[in-house]
This record gives structure tokens, sequence and C-alpha cells, in this order.
């Protein structure tokens, strides 16, 4: 080991993010390193979904109004544009990303007519994937083309790109500015998945055409909390999707009977937004308003570069490779490990009260949330792996059951 | 008027529905007919959605198996199945009417190759006619055909026919047996929007095609709470939808390329489910599970044949008209009237306490919920409505300034 538990603790006392730890709840002896997957909760959400509870019960209908649950896609994107770089009425939020997905694509094709081929990144996470084939085969004429090389993907029929900022897998980020730049070039559109960027970083769309994301991973806004997708201004203006529900309309209470897109941003909300699931996203925003992203961004390095070095100790004599880049700057806010037996590893390593997960075929991943993680848990994070791995307690026939979700 | 209040006492003494008024939270004073747009909050819901929050802080991501979150679009799919009539497995729960809607015609086209034409009642609410309308600009070769006469709309082109079982404005409902055995003897699929139907009076979905609804009205569920799409089991192996998401895969954590469907109704599940928006409704469905929805129908006929008399004893002299039908038995559980200047006179009316809505250009909508109105309740609502129209403070200007939502 290069680093004892002390100077973490050290690194700890001296960390300027350290006090958002306590505005976590986060069960004793358990070392969340799954906040890449779902966040932790502010302690603020209980009162958050209370507070909404309290306005149904107070105002019932009225809420629409008087509670601004009516604007609360367009109210809440606007709190979540600086985290992704971007300014107010750019963002709207509601449903999840999947469905976020369909409307970005489909208003991309809408913006490059006679274009008829969307790149799709086999490494996207596979509702991104499996998406634009549901979408794309209702559509006659369009196809789906896998990226390979970029520019050697891009051609004169290339409408939209779809990439995701930071690799589900990996943990390994894209240079957005450089791709986006790229694939603009080629006359094409760029569309990010932020869901595994937002809250780890800084995270800058002003150049992309369209993002889309989701709030429940480093953002902490609970599980299925709203997704998002973001439209640059330019395209605004002209930018038609497929789901054109009553909330898009220019007069959502004229019941006009043909759709009429409102102007603006708010053409991309579609149905009565949940507004309960509003809530712990708000409480989570509260938090991030106070947060400096650069104090995230080296923090996040700091820790998964710890991780990195003390896996280094052991993790070849065991059979455990790194998956993530060695490189920080190209690495996200995780980091990836393989092994063979990665499931039973990472059951027998929850039961030491260190949570990480497993995706098929054969690798662990750990997410570093710089909000609520500390060196000594990262510290303390590596020593279990390591017990786990030279006691091969992970062996176990318990650990080789499967849970229904993994 | 044609009863007393005493008399209207009687029948609240003797209502068997009468004892589920204490299991809402309503304020003081106010009489609530807007339940036909968004229901009275259970006063378990604070309780509910608090046990979701405390399942994310003390699970963190193991909520997804520990706690159900996973399944829980199927899992209240099952719970909400009797209200419509059919039978577990038949129901997934998630997003908005909107993008149920979607599902279930993008599916019926699916299950009607060769036939072009989707038929749209206009007396649909607006999201459902504008949902079908991007849908069907996006597919080539499709057309939307409006509704007028079943039997001269209907055609060999025809594949689907979307209509409400109640219509929103006016209140009256369709017989959906008699409907739907039509447009199956034409060789189409029928889809029913259920939102102002369902938990209004027993619903049997059982030989419908496909059918959507939302679960805030009559059902209680919670502003934005999940809608819902039924497909008969009929259909189960053969419809296929646009909306491919990650949770309707048939292997949804082993990451593969292509998109293979779920068996059954899982398929038509999307994205990660909006956990913390299902609370309140399992909360309003706990008391569902104990309702007799015979009893239910019983007593919206008797309050809605209350009103309408009582409105009769003074309405067509200030201009009220009665929008919805005489007959009870093609009633909803709504009662709409008529007059040019609704807006101000539903305003000034909710000064008096009494909450009903107002649709464009002239409707007057008051919703009747047997859960928790009282025979009293509507005799007072009534008298209030009467004092509105006899004193006519609904001129004054206060009442006519624009709310947003409305």
């Amino acid at each position: 080991m290069t680093i004892s538990r002390a100077e973490c603790a050290a690194l700890d006392a001296a960390d300027p993010l350290g006090h958002f730890r306590d505005e976590f709840a986060l069960p004793e002896g358990t070392i969340y390193l799954t906040g890449n997957s779902l966040g932790a909760p502010p302690k603020t959400v209980a009162a958050a979904v209370a507070r909404v509870m309290g306005e149904w019960s107070d105002r019932l209908v009225g809420g629409w109004n008087a509670s601004g649950w009516f604007d609360l896609p367009l109210t809440t994107g606007d709190r979540l544009a600086p985290l992704i770089g971007v300014g107010p009425g750019q963002i709207a939020v509601g449903e999840s990303t999947s469905i976020a997905i369909v409307k970005a694509v489909s208003a991309a094709l809408g913006l490059r007519p006679g274009r008829r081929v969307v790149v799709s990144d086999p490494a996207n996470f596979p509702t991104d994937r499996y998406m634009v084939e549901g979408l794309v085969r209702a559509l006659d004429g369009y196809e789906v083309r896998r990226l390979e090389d970029l520019d050697a993907t891009l051609d004169d029929d290339v409408a939209c790109v779809l990439m995701s900022e930071v690799d589900y897998r990996t943990g390994d980020r894209h240079d957005t500015a450089e791709v986006t730049a790229r694939v603009q070039a080629a006359g094409a559109l760029m569309i990010w998945d932020l869901c595994h960027s937002v809250g780890a970083f800084p995270v800058d769309m002003s150049r992309a055409d369209f993002a889309v994301g989701c709030t429940y991973k480093y953002l902490n806004g609970g599980p299925g909390s709203p997704a998002f997708v973001y439209v640059h201004p330019r395209h605004q203006a002209e930018a038609e999707h497929l789901l054109t529900g009553w909330c898009g309309h220019a007069a959502p209470f004229a019941f006009e009977p043909g759709y009429r897109p409102a102007e603006g941003i708010r053409r991309f909300t579609v149905g009565t937004p949940h507004v309960l699931s509003f809530a712990p996203l708000h409480a989570a925003l509260d938090i991030w308003e106070r947060v400096d992203l650069g104090a995230v961004r080296d923090k996040s390095v700091a820790l998964t570069s710890l991780f990195i070095d003390l896996v280094d100790g052991f993790g070849a004599s065991y059979g455990l490779g790194l998956l993530s880049s060695r490189d920080a700057g190209r690495r996200g806010s995780q980091v990836s490990l393989t092994h063979p037996e990665g499931y039973p590893i990472v059951r027998a390593l929850a039961d030491l009260g260190v949570l990480g997960d497993f995706r098929a075929p054969d690798t662990l991943r750990f997410g570093f949330a710089p909000l609520y993680l500390r060196f000594t848990d990262v510290y303390d994070a590596a020593t279990a792996l390591g017990e786990v791995m030279e006691k091969g307690h992970w062996r176990e026939e318990r650990y080789r059951r499967r849970l229904a979700v993994t």
C-alpha cells in the first residue's frame, strides 16, 4: 500500500467538501460505492416529500397553480442547468431517460431531413440502444448504425449521434467538446447521455445539440426521480419531437383540436408531471447550489486514483483487472475492475459493508460520489476487497445465488 | 328544491360508503367537486411516502430488490386489475397516460399490419389526440381519422380506435361492451382511455384489446401518480410497441446488444420506475381493496342525480345549461353545466368553498367522488351555486383574471 489510513484521515480533515457528508443519510457501517447507480438520500428528503403531500391536502387540485406543480419540468430544469453548463430555458425535466431519448432523437431527425442514419454507440447503456432500435424500426426508411471509429462512421447520411459522456461499464469519459465538434463538422447533431457524468464533475453541454440524463445517480434525486432533456437554444424554434403531449402544447388549457408546439423548451414536456418524484430532487438541488463542481472533480480524481493505487497493491495476484483508464483525465468518477467471479466477489464485499455492483459479464463497478465519500472510506473499501480476495470467502455458495436485480 | 338538507343528512347517515370519508384528508369548509381532476389524499399518504424514503436511506440501491421497487409497475398493475375488471399480469403501471397511448397505439398498429388508419375520437382529452397525431405523423403511410358515426368510420383500413369511456367535458359514458364489439367486428382493435372512469364505477375491460388511464383522479393516487396500460392476454405474445426500454427487455440485467421483449405484460414497461410516485397510489389502493364498486356506482348515480335535480330548480333562469346526460345510465360520475361566463362563476363558487373546474369554452365541471362526498355536500354545493348566480358576484373583476392553470 502506498498510503496509510492515517494519511487518508488527514486528507479527510483537509477536504473542502467534507462537510457535505453530514447532509446525507447513510447507514452506519456502510461504505457506499454505488452512488453511480442510485445516489444517497439528502437528510432533507423526508421533509421535502412531506411538504408536497401537505400541498396536496391543503390545496387539492389548486396545487397545480399555487404550488407550481404544472411548471415543475421547467423550474427544475432551470435549477439543473448550471450542472451541465447551460442556461435557463434549455432543459425540460420529466419521465425517464428512455423517454428523453425518444424526444431528442426524433427531434434530431426532424432537424436533418434527408439524413436517415442514427449512430448509436454500442457502449451506451442498453436502454439508449434499445430505445433507438424501437424508434428507428417504427420509422420507415431510417436505420441505426453502430458507432465504431467516429470518422469512419460519419458521412452525409448521419442525422445524429448518441453517445454517453461516461461509459457505464468502464467509467471512462469522452472529450465532449472534441467529439461534438467532429460530429457537427460532418453535418450531424450530437446527443449526449449524461447519466453517469452529471454531478460527477463539471459538464459543459453549451455546444451540444441535445443531451439527456437521469437525476438519481450522482445528483441524488431518489429512486426513479425524473430525467431531463436539454435542447440547445439554436434548435428550439425548429425542433419538434414525436411525443406531442398536452403539456407541450402552446395552449394546454385551450383544448384545441390539433397539436401546436409551445414556444421554447416547454414543447419538450409531454404528460402530467410526476409531482412527488420531483420533491427529493429539489432537496438534492438545494445542496448542489452550494457545491463547487471544480472541487468535486478534484476530489473525484483523488478518490478514484487512490482506489486504483490501493488495489494495485494486491489486485493482479488475485486476477483482478483494471477496466477503467489509468489516466485520470479520461476517467469519470467510477473505477471498474474485472474478474470472472465478479458477481460473488461483489456480494461477499457487501457483507463487509462495502457496496459496489456487478455488470455482466465480469465487471465490478465502484462509484465515488465526492459529496459523501471520504478518503478513509476508499482506504477501508480497498482493504475489505483485499480481504475478500485473500480469504476467498466469495467462493461460498450463498454469494453465487443471483438476486432478481443485480 | 325537491329535497331538504335534512333529507340529505338522512341519506348520509344510511350511506354504506359513508365511513370512507374519514380516510381522506380534506380541508375544513371545502366541498371538493374536482376529484375527477385530482383526487383527494388518503390520510395514510404521508406515512406511505415516508416509508419509501426510509427504504431508500436504509437499503440504498438495494431497495430495487429488497423493497420490490423494480417490480412496482407489475405489482401495482395487479392491484389495479380488479378496478377495471381484468386479471393479474395484464397491466403495466408507469409514466403518463400520454406515454401509455404511444404504447397501446403502436402495439395495435403492429398487430394489424396492412391497416393504416388510427381512429381518434375528437371527444378524447387533448393529449390522446395530440399523441396520436405526433405518432402517426412520424410513421410513414399512416393516417388519423376523426371518429364521427362509428359505423361510417370503420372500414378495412382501420387498425385501431381510441375512445374514452367517459367524456372529460360532458361526463357522459359509452357502452364499452357494445362499442368494443362493433370495432372488433370490423377487424380493428379497441383502445379505451379510462382516465375519467376508473374508480368512478365498475369498469370492465375484459373484452377490450388495450386500455390506458391515469391513477390520480377518482383513484386518488396523488398529483402525477403513474399511469397504466392494459393489454389483453390474447395479444401479449405478439404485441410489440415503440418504446422498447430496458425494463421491458427479456433480460434487463444481461445488457444484451439488442432489444428482446420480455414475456407478457412486462414488455410494456419502459424506463426506471418513478418509485416515489407509486407510494401514495398504494395508500389509495389499500382503501380501494375494501370498496364495493357496485355501491360506488349506486352512490354516484344518486349524487349526480341529486345535483342535477337541485340545479334544475334555478339553473335555467340564470342561463345555466346541462351538458351531461339526464339519463343516469349514460353518465359517469361528473355533471357538466354550461354558461358563457363559466370561468368567473367557477372562481366565485370556489370563494364559497365549492371547488369545481372550468373547461374552455363554456363548461363548468363538477366531479362526484363517492368515497368522500356526502349528500349534504351536494346540497350545499348546489345552494352555493344558486347563491352565486342569484347575487351575480361572479361579475366582479377579480374572478375574471385567469390563473396560469385553469
